[in-house]
């Protein structure tokens, strides 16, 4: 199968991120996760920590324009539209991630890139959830939160994800349709989720 | 991985039923799909369209009490107990699919199995769904379907499939999480959908 980008959604906890960076470099694929970040600075001219700010709190009332990612696309004359900072960033990142896959192999966690590349047919768009114990275990051992409250931090954490996820493209976070595979990492383990999505670029 | 039974649940035109036929022949599975109405008639006494019926009629209306597989199991007396004949169907139907599961390796198509066996760990959950297209051209190739309005047949069997799974479980049909793994065979291909499952197993 003729693999250029694998994207990879993923539920808090669920070793989502761990996967894909072990999957780049078994693949030699590069890997985009908080890069994305620094590239959309570079771009826009917004400071970093303004970014991750508007990144990490998209509930509704955050939003101009609900689903702008359909429309605005269009506009020729982006710099002289009257479009919000916050909008501007959403389409910088969506541009960064559709010229980030036409150069090497690469691998994006989250950033609504399965939608953003839902045209390409070189695009393999992974869900990766697991349970709840598993969570709160890796949320403890690698995030180093505190125990008090962690099912609530972690529920809160897709509940911003899926908020994100669903302004953003209009399609619900975590359906299963919305991606080409789904894995539960608690049936799988990492290892086995590596493996089989590696399987599939044989 | 030690899986003795594979659960397939599947939008109608998807291919599972197939993907699940295939692999009980290459896996030397046995396989489970209309053949438990048979088994159900067997142990009920009930007539097999009479069944059939009751299965292919599952909206709210038609049933007595929602959720009651999750209550009704621990009856002791079941016989003289107060229950209506669709809801010992459903009770006859999911002791049977337990039973299978303690025999030869099997493959259970539908039949909210995966619900049936969520407290078992050598079953392995799997949902396959596709493209509108796909599912189009299959159901008219494979089902001899007419052409005319055959979306909506689509879209009707899938409501009436995912009706009877939420009022049978309590939970969402095609919710990614219900399952362990989903796979878009429109994405890989029948084929490719046998292979990656295969693998599993291996």
């Amino acid at each position: 199968m003729n693999i250029k980008t694998i994207t990879i959604s993923r539920e808090y906890g669920s070793g989502g991120r761990i996967i894909g960076k072990i999957l780049s470099e078994e693949l030699g694929f590069d890997f985009y996760d908080k890069e994305i970040v620094s590239l959309v600075a570079k771009e826009s001219g917004f400071n970093k920590d303004y970014i991750d700010e508007v990144e990490e709190k998209k509930d509704s009332k955050f939003w101009d324009n609900p689903y702008m990612i359909n429309t605005v696309f269009n506009f020729k004359d982006f710099n002289k539209s009257n479009i919000s900072n916050k909008d501007k960033i959403q389409i910088i990142q969506s541009d960064i991630i559709r010229n980030l896959t036409n150069n090497k192999p690469c691998i994006i966690i989250g950033r609504c890139a399965d939608y953003v590349l839902n045209d390409r047919e070189d695009v393999l768009n992974i869900f990766i959830y697991s349970n709840m114990e598993d969570k709160i275990n890796r949320v403890i051992n690698e995030y180093k939160v505190d125990e008090k409250d962690i099912e609530n931090i972690i529920k809160n954490m897709d509940k911003s994800r899926a908020n994100y996820y669903e302004m953003y493209t209009g399609q619900k976070w975590g359906n299963t349709k919305n991606y080409h595979m789904s894995l539960d990492s608690s049936k799988f383990g990492l290892r086995g989720c590596i493996e089989i999505i590696k399987n599939l670029l044989d």
